[in-house]
């Protein structure tokens, strides 16, 4: 009973009840305001008279954090596996990363240790925010698929940088004080390759701004290179990561259950997960009609022609005026919260082409949909 | 009568009349003046002897802005929804940017208010301008749709500004008075990442330059992310609205009523909307082919070997050059403003394959055509 | 006789005789050395003793660029269309380019106008280079085409700087020298959204570096839009004009001759034509295969075990690897300069599923091929 | 036996035996040093008591990298062709590279030539790397296959260039130092088109900022071009790359013999490379699943409800979560080194749709797997 208690209030499931929602939140604001607070402490005297009360706050948010901390411990304890989960929870990164945000702190206050001490841990604290997003999951998987052209380009702008401050050291080496060695060169070559241009080091004679030029505008080729692989492997990953999720919904609905697992992936590739709030109201009688949905969780309510009527989970809505090309006959709003699946006009084809009896069972619905509406009208 | 003139007047219809088209130019540039004359009031004595002028200006500004509130606000009660239109102007994002253009700072001179409230609220003036850009909807629309991603990527650039900026710190506290405590150190890692490398806070030691190498360089990569994840949401959104306006279009051409709205869709994915003006040249005869036209609105005149002759809403020319390759075989110009669909040589077998029947009206036309042509020119 | 030796002269033609390309190379030097010269004049005293030398260079440099204006004029004169042709041609862009390159100058320097004059116009003679390259002519089809998504960039961005230049404004105003007035503040907006970071304005309050931050932060990202947009229309464009001119190719090899245009505008969006000069190496026997070769112009030897021979305009090669895979299993080097459409492995299937008849001949000019170098062997 | 010993010493195949690895990295870090410490050298004094220690260290890598060429030229003289391979190797870039890394230094200490000859050439000697890199290589490619559009772009820069740094330097000659002259506003023009702005030279007039900012936002859409061009062409050559690389292995397993190479190429374009070092999991029983492998060389371990059997290369699993939509049935992992080719779930359905008799193998496989589990479990 302690143990499903703890499991709901842990669960990140979207479905899950108010109190995970809350806890959540909470341990987030505790990170952050420890963070914040111990980012803060390092300018002298910042706090003034208020000093107690910081140091008691500060306190405080240790404490949520350490309790986090023995809450999933707990938890892992009351699991089935006991020990086996224990283990595997301390040793995971984000065990490590609840440890690290309390326990250095803690032993250093207790031990007297120095107070840098407190200073570097306070802000690795911040890494327990990454339970809560994929993005560094994500960052990890793309610099693993991405080394190979990663580590391409790090050799371009090695050579780049290499060569252009050697270039630069003989030109200026007697004449500019930022440039004295080859290290002090690469410093400016650096900054002019990354388009910073602090402009503490800046060439001094005519040729070397003439090559300085030359520099900077490579650097803007160069350096956009592990920019851009980064930048498409991150939109890649996060495509992937949606197109998994997408896969399993498409999987639950009863509707595509006859369709074997490939054409599944086939559609899941055209569908788009969509979150809807209650009270939401997801199309207008009379607005312009460019998708379809498909809902995976939740209720929905339907007002037309045909009078008003609630949909479930695992009905479809809005086909009629992508067969017929018309606009929304009916309003549709969201009774509770839903998770609905999008399907575009431009994809609609594409869609039941590949499976002609989705696109028969689509058009007996939306047929019998629309001669309900008329009977009602007339 | 007045409520259908006020109607027009205040139409973004592209075929409205005259005065709608000079009225919202006129609109636009007293609010640019307006929104211009302020910030320029800044500047201490700018104006010297003409500050009375330029105050006489300001009112009339002013003036213009306040009616066009009452002018929409009078269209509104004229309409046949009368006070839910009223309502429903008063409190749309447009009505509420019409209101604040004026109201405050007429309250403020009225009232006495220091001239900072003129200033703040001259300035917020300048969104009345979003009623004639799509962009900021646009910009709404992809904060909305991308804001998992983004949210991921701020979180990545968050650790990457607290570990930057605390490595920093501790190597250049003692030494460097732009360092001495960690938010200080964060001016310089935000600074560097954004490669904004203002030179206000350099590193100063041998290590603190190695380090804010590699910082310069991370940069580069990691800030990369938000840009490219809001220029591809951006570019996407807006192919999206070219979208629908194309499907709508689509389906007024009477060629292509007998098509289904899901075939619809597929065309109209491949067809480009474009505007010509009374005049232009659309096409010269023995000009490279790469393109036929479909005419949404307006009138062409067709010269070739079969003569002179004028084509109307619902035709289609430039296709006799696809289907046989050769160059274009008659100059076309357009004798009214006109909207046109393009259809790309690349796209045109897929687009006709897709319909045969299409192709056969398409075929029998240009048959038509050159038959035509020979007759003449024999 | 001299019409037809000057147009041969000024002809653009890859296949010109070696006087054309002589003469363009001799035009685009004397620009860039007149330009050059204009630029190197305006600092005082650079050339010293030399400046006799110099001002001779720069009459002759003048001079070529004159007679280059009245070569092109007596071309015009001497086409069969003589008045129609010089007035065509004097109005044209490049004809305005051609004459604003030395009438001005010239005449400064009888009329004895001001120096400044002749610097100006002599900067403009460097828009003559725009007859040798696409480039303004595709920037400008960019901005024509995409001025619309360009255009709600810029509102953006006006309105981002128009807001943070206010807010840093106020709070900076009465302590920081460069924002003591909203235009002085959009100064620094503006150097800081565009990244550049001079670092002559920066905030100085700690509230004005935070709000700062985020300005950075918020430029990388919307001031990335104008620059993606711009991107992708040029890349778009430019393959556009390389697909109109292999489309021309395509239609012009007899091999394709039985197709019909729009089977070419497919083939064509998927060859990519290639110069080769006299002499280069296509192919090694044994190397790893990935495309297969249609020559359009020119003469290539291929040496295999089927001897030596030599193929023409309208053969192809290449193919026996991409059908049997396997090495290549001759070598083939270009005997003149050629030009060739190569067809990657990746779409050689999708383009011989298109078009069966052009896979039979293929295979059956692979097998003659293979067969004959069998009997050679053995 | 030497030839041979020697052959798999320089070997750069994966496979290759232990001590080709170790050579490798052994040359890569004498390099890195070697260069290292060229480049700290030109710190005065830097090295201090320990210089003597130092230089030792230099002549040790100048040994090592001097001994690796001549290892080298030895390899070339043992292989079958003698004379041939010498020259070869020693007129190929990478034998020029190795000679360039050691001779002139080398050359310099015996004779006595001047310090900077030492700098230079231990800074060249980094091209060295190259051997072991691809991304100079890549780099030249994407060079020669992009120059044209590279050509435009940088014509349009010179053009920007030109005219920014003209109107700036008649606006501000008067009163900016750093814009007396067209060349010297030319490097403010530079660093500010390449966002870099230093500032050490900035606009200080009113007019000249307002048209500085101007160049600034200019260079943001400008400068991005040859950057997007190169990071394009850059990823694409890398795909290119991958591409043939995946043809050759997938042209190697017996499942596919029976393919054209059409076809191969085909599936090479579906098909991802991966490599798997020993005892590495790739898929556990009960995980979410979106790909299937084929083995390529190496040996897993499938443990799951049929047992447990090892696969070898040319064998495939993780089907059977594709072909019903369900999680995996099995656990695998590497027994040795493994290269597998990856089919992601998306792509799976347009794997088999070209080819059904792969599908039919596949699906044959699957149900043999299956019923074994279910005879073992029941």
């Amino acid at each position: 009973m302690v143990a499903q208690w703890l499991e709901t209030l842990l669960s990140r499931d979207p479905l899950a009840p108010r109190r995970a929602k809350f806890y959540r939140w909470f341990i987030m604001l505790a990170v952050v305001a420890f963070t914040g607070e111990t980012v803060l402490d390092t300018v002298p005297g910042i706090f003034g008279a208020w000093e107690p009360v910081v140091i008691l706050a500060d306190r405080l948010f240790l404490t949520v954090v350490a309790v986090d901390f023995f809450v999933r411990l707990a938890a892992a304890w009351l699991s089935p596996e006991r020990w086996q989960a224990v283990v595997g929870y301390v040793f995971s990164p984000f065990g490590l990363f609840d440890l690290i945000a309390f326990a250095p702190v803690a032993l250093s206050d207790l031990l007297g240790w120095p107070h840098d001490v407190d200073t570097a841990f306070g802000i690795l604290a911040f890494l327990k925010l990454a339970r809560y997003s994929p993005a560094l999951e994500t960052l990890g998987a793309v610099l693993l698929s991405e080394w190979r052209p990663l580590l391409s380009a790090m050799f371009i702008m090695a050579l780049l940088v290499l060569f252009t401050s050697t270039v630069l050291y003989f030109v200026e080496r007697h004449l500019n004080p930022g440039m004295i060695s080859i290290p002090h060169a690469m410093w400016w070559s650096v900054v002019t390759l990354a388009t910073l241009g602090y402009g503490d080091v800046v060439p001094l004679s005519a040729l070397g701004k003439v090559l300085g030029a030359f520099v900077g505008v490579l650097g803007l080729g160069m350096f956009a290179l592990p920019a851009s692989i980064l930048a498409s492997g991150f939109t890649e990953e996060m495509r992937r990561r949606n197109f998994v999720n997408t896969w399993h919904l498409v999987a639950k609905v009863p509707f595509f259950a006859k369709l074997q697992a490939a054409q599944i992936a086939q559609l899941a590739a055209l569908l788009k997960m969509q979150r809807i709030i209650s009270g939401e109201v997801l199309m207008r009688e009379g607005d312009d009609a460019d998708c379809m949905y498909f809902l995976i969780s939740g209720q929905v309510q339907v007002s037309g022609p045909a009078g008003t009527f609630v949909l479930k989970a695992g009905d479809f809505f809005g086909e009629i005026a992508l067969l017929q090309h018309c606009q929304r006959t009916a309003t549709v709003s969201a009774l509770t919260r839903c998770q609905v699946l999008v399907l575009d006009a431009r994809d609609f084809q594409q869609f039941t082409d590949k499976s002609p009896e989705i696109l028969a069972t689509i058009r007996a619905t939306a047929q019998a949909r629309l001669s309900q509406g008329e009977e009602q009208t007339s």
